[in-house]
């Protein structure tokens, strides 16, 4: 076991990082300071102040971080179109390196040698927080107590937590599923999930209400972008985090954004999940629209080939890599005309596009158009280009070579 | 101009090509052969028999492509989980290059020297029949009457009809839009969408009722995939066409499958477009979620990587390539293991996965169960796994490198 | 016919383009700008001036380009790593969008309303003049004599110019060869070429020694790289131009750079083309050895695997666009750390490595090394990586599947 | 530690595998089953026998591989051009998935449930072939005594050798390196070489004379090819095995093959190696040559787009994998047309193209002439292609961006 005198801790609050707070207490006998961030997780961070105080920690850092996270994290991500797997939006995934850093931030400046988490031996968390951690304070110590404990079950855990007198809550809002949540989503595994053949339970389901349940008229809503991000809604400037939030509120009140998935594991194995990412969802419909008339084709179909690498980094814990910023410098070169006003319309689940205007538009009514165009394009341009285009298709077939 | 003596017509019988048909006897002197075909675009194809009969044709050509066109183009297609620029199912494109096929294929057999087809100078059909004429037969003459006559605007060309005899039908559907259907799906441009912050009119869309419009409760369906194909709805075996005829019913029904973009063109410009594809959209969410239990997840990343490329191919014409059928090589490879029945949920244009299982399935509840697993994963590797591919990062930090 | 009033021709000063010089005079009726520009060809360009006087021109651009080209052009293409097809240094392809780019600044200086070049309707050079002139003045007209004339011949060509007294020089270095120079290689097409069974004249190949008549000793030179490019040889500092120059004259002496392939132009064909790049074969050994010990892992992979579509890019003309200048971005971001000195063995036409360091070396011989490192890594480690990088492989080989 | 009974030992008759079989014996008291091939290494396998039976082993496979390796794993992976970082022709990693497979079926057929191996746990042969043992039989155990036993230092080895009376041989060839060969290489790592500026000394390489001491006059050479594999040298038909030890002697004799670079393991460290590689460097120059007349534009660029991935494959120990298998469909799909000839000159450490031909030809004298071409190619048609390239180009310069 290593020597450590001074660890980090992701700290909840909640009753597992509470029993991990006294396990590293009394497994390394080191002092535990305890960081509790704000990402819009939906509760209360200030709580966690308390119970850090009850269990001996002097050290304890509480911070609002969903502008950096939204501004920094989610923003960027959003300007790729980032989809793993065709479907999930990565509302885990991000928030991870925004911990990492804050943990090796707070372990520099109170002389702490380790971090410490509460992820599981068999997800991708323990991997995206230590990737960020090592990549960023090579020399740090990582202590993952799922991987090394012996509570391998919830009775020996709450045994524990009995016998080292943690509060134990049983609140109303228990749930047999294991959750995470930050401004950009919510998600679910474990419980009926592990059966790929039974459907989610609409109890399961917290941030949106179902399609059927959502309003019988439509939402219309106007998003203005700057650079790729979203700077207003309806008109109205709003930060990143407020932004999010909106959407999130628009997305969740109209049924928007759940998604139930079987994904692959960067550990190796496959996972069901369900997610509900209300305002990730309309991001990235509304990004893709007003890409869709101010990027240039060959930049977006760029931007599409590596997008599934892109989204596979991050999920996979590499946001603080070189290739990642290698692909956010290409990403972000293309997104300076990323500017204009989308208007989308919001009913029971679904988003469709109403419209879209840019003074950046690429497109060109005058060229497009069936009727006469005035001689912006010339249609007999277009046989040689199907000619050339043709000519080693043309060879090879006549060099009898099957098409 | 090329001299020509016999040329097969891709007909439709209506307008357009009628007066297209009589062009190519005045302008070229040469005898037409019409090919007219059932692909699903939900017209009576035999009624072009009497037209091409009175404007002197000798040889006609109607032909029942509905199977071969969803066996042959659609579902490989749909293997790849092809998308163009992040939206289109690539309803258009697909069904060229059977066309192209079937009009070299009947010149090679009456002894045309040259093909002709109906599409402008603007637009990404007359590259993809063009591409695939060529391709077929190098030395087959292509005449693209649209980029060679001066019936430029409509009033030309009602006037070439009215003096050469050809009848135009003022039928109830007239539509201020361009339209193309086939059994995957019906597109529009032009009219109003030249315009692309107007909102495409209720009134437009034709194969599907408005999600507003649709159930108030949902439906559930089963698809049975082989091979990555659908083999079965509700558990009765179909034919490639019926599936998805049957899919486009149960999608049109429940408001499902309505796309409105703006999309980068092969020649050059930005075109918006309003697409219905009620079975293909219920086809694409199935299979990858099929593959999401039965793909091993390298298999899958690759498959995703090279998708956009796969479908700008399809899109810019190129199914009759080295390259094209070099993918389909290594997309097949991928769909043995494909098999396993898909449930879905439909409601008011959304889809939502209910269930997905198969004897193929990579899914082991076993290893990712958040409970005990008996030894089937050992969470201590996960260690090791993170130190060894975090090493790298690890030394460049340590060298000072900026993460 | 286009209606020009004043074009912009780049001007060698030899047959050809006195021939095209003449014939825009004569067939437009308009006033000609020559451009004449020093990209290293290694033939005076002074000597254009007087030609054009002759030939009436008023406006004369004479211009010494090298550094300019080599720093711009040759040196962000070589962080790059660029080959195009497995051989080709891109030589030729990367002057032209340098050139593209004076023409269209000398016609916005004079006025000109189009641009002219002497590349032939068959090849590369056409495109990337017209594409990188048209990305930088949508407006521009561009004329192409070749595309348009009826001088199809040599014959013609020599009776036109006879006929117009345009001197027909007849010095020494006729060759049977179409050849293209600048600092970065010299080519050759043409002649016996067209059969690629041929194997090249040795009296053919200008700039470099055989490797039987290079030097019976190597030669060992010392590059310094500062952010990817070469700042120094043999510890002195130089000039992009002078690094490239002195990089020939040692490539050239020792045999090194020769090159014979069979190419796909863009326009469609194969072609075969000899070329002499001494200094860029050695620019591409040496940019190699500094990554292979500065650049990250998967930093370096990416770059590999973008390589071929950079150098398609730049192959094809498209230097002046939004997806080579996000490219350019990227590979920039990862050079920063790309600093050191590479030692190189010149010999008898080959290069090999023998030795590189780097203050930014990310090789630690600590951990690679076969003797004990002192815990710097930890060999079990290695167990849990190997296990759950083969945990997807195992679950689907205990599934049944052909691995 | 796991319950053995029966392991099978990758088995090479030297010191360590000795050592390795020994410690095996009383590590795990288990009977263990030495496997020995004939992978073209250069030395005795037939030794091994009497070597394994004094350490009492009674199930001894000894096995000519050559003919195997050759056919079914270095030439389908030079179909496909795979170099490594862009200059490692994979000798080592190509070699290890064929062991693993018999390592694997000696197991099935002699009932071990383990198999072992004698590679270090910071390298990448550990990978190689542990993920081929896992794919190819889930549920073996692998054992890696370099990861497990306190035998880390080479005296400690020599004790426990002398210890357990295994015999030390003191021959000639003694070496500074760890070195590892079979019939496609040679490869030395350690020693100096840990210091990536010392050159390699002359005295380390073996299978190749110096390109200093290779003959003063060149040696050609005609490869002929059916579908992307070498079956005739200089007109004589021969076995795969039979081409690549022809090719190794020539190249030999040639200087040719010789690599000195750093690469980046899978496991996360740089490290120097270097590589002798005469036929297989030969090889690589020869299909890429007979590829540039046979093979498509997009094909072969597809081809190059995707092997720094399908190299990356190999040399992380992917071969048997669905993923490697997919790009291996797509390659062998386009090599059915990779026939002819190809001529070679070898000169002290070079390989040019001297001819190549083909009866599957692409290429066109009669297209790509400078002469005149009657007609099979219309110059005219370069306009139109060039125009509709541009097109996207044009429309945003003429929006003001910035190109």
């Amino acid at each position: 076991m290593a020597d450590v005198n001074k660890v980090v801790l992701a700290y909840s609050g909640g009753l597992d990082t509470s029993v991990i707070l006294k396990w590293l207490q009394e497994t390394y006998g080191c002092e535990v300071v305890t960081f509790t961030a704000d990402l819009g997780q939906g509760e209360e961070v200030e709580p966690a102040r308390a119970k850090a105080q009850k269990l001996g920690v002097k050290e304890i850092y509480i911070e609002d971080l969903r502008e950096e996270f939204v501004r920094d994290f989610v923003f960027p991500m959003f300007r790729a179109n980032a989809i793993y797997e065709g479907e999930y939006l990565l509302g885990t995934s991000i928030a991870r390196p925004l911990i990492a850093k804050r943990l090796v931030e707070i372990a520099n400046q109170t002389g702490a040698d380790a971090v410490s988490h509460g992820a599981t031996g068999k997800g991708n968390d323990q991997v995206r927080f230590e990737l960020g951690a090592y990549a960023l304070k090579p020399g740090i110590q990582v202590i993952a107590p799922w991987r090394e404990w012996d509570l391998t079950s919830r009775e020996r855990l709450l045994a524990y937590a009995e016998q080292h007198g943690i509060p134990i809550e049983r609140h109303g809002h228990t749930s047999p599923y294991s959750m995470d949540a930050n401004l950009l989503h919510i998600s679910y595994e474990g419980g009926i999930l592990e059966d790929p053949w039974a459907e989610a339970e609409e109890s399961m389901w917290r941030w949106s209400v179902s399609p059927e349940q959502a309003p019988d008229a439509p939402t219309y809503v106007e998003l203005t972008f700057a650079c790729g991000d979203v700077v207003a809604i309806d008109g109205e400037a709003m930060s990143p985090a407020a932004v999010l939030a909106k959407l999130n509120a628009l997305g969740g009140a109209n049924g928007i954004g759940r998604l139930d998935i079987v994904e692959n594991r960067y550990v190796g194995m496959k996972s069901r999940g369900c997610y509900e990412t209300p305002g990730g969802t309309i991001l990235m419909k509304a990004h893709r629209a007003i890409e869709s008339i101010t990027l240039d084709r060959e930049a977006a179909h760029l931007k599409d080939e590596l997008m599934p690498r892109y989204a596979s980094l991050i999920y996979n814990g590499y946001w603080w890599s070189p290739e990642r910023r290698m692909l956010q410098a290409m990403i972000d070169a293309s997104q300076t005309s990323v500017n204009g006003v989308v208007r989308l319309k919001l009913y029971k689940g679904g988003i469709s596009v109403a419209g879209r205007k840019s003074d950046d538009s690429l497109f060109d009514a005058s060229i497009a158009t069936f009727e006469d165009d005035a001689g912006a394009y010339d249609q007999k341009d277009a046989a040689g280009f199907i000619k050339l285009n043709a000519l080693r298709l043309r060879i090879a077939a006549a060099r009898g070579r099957k098409a």
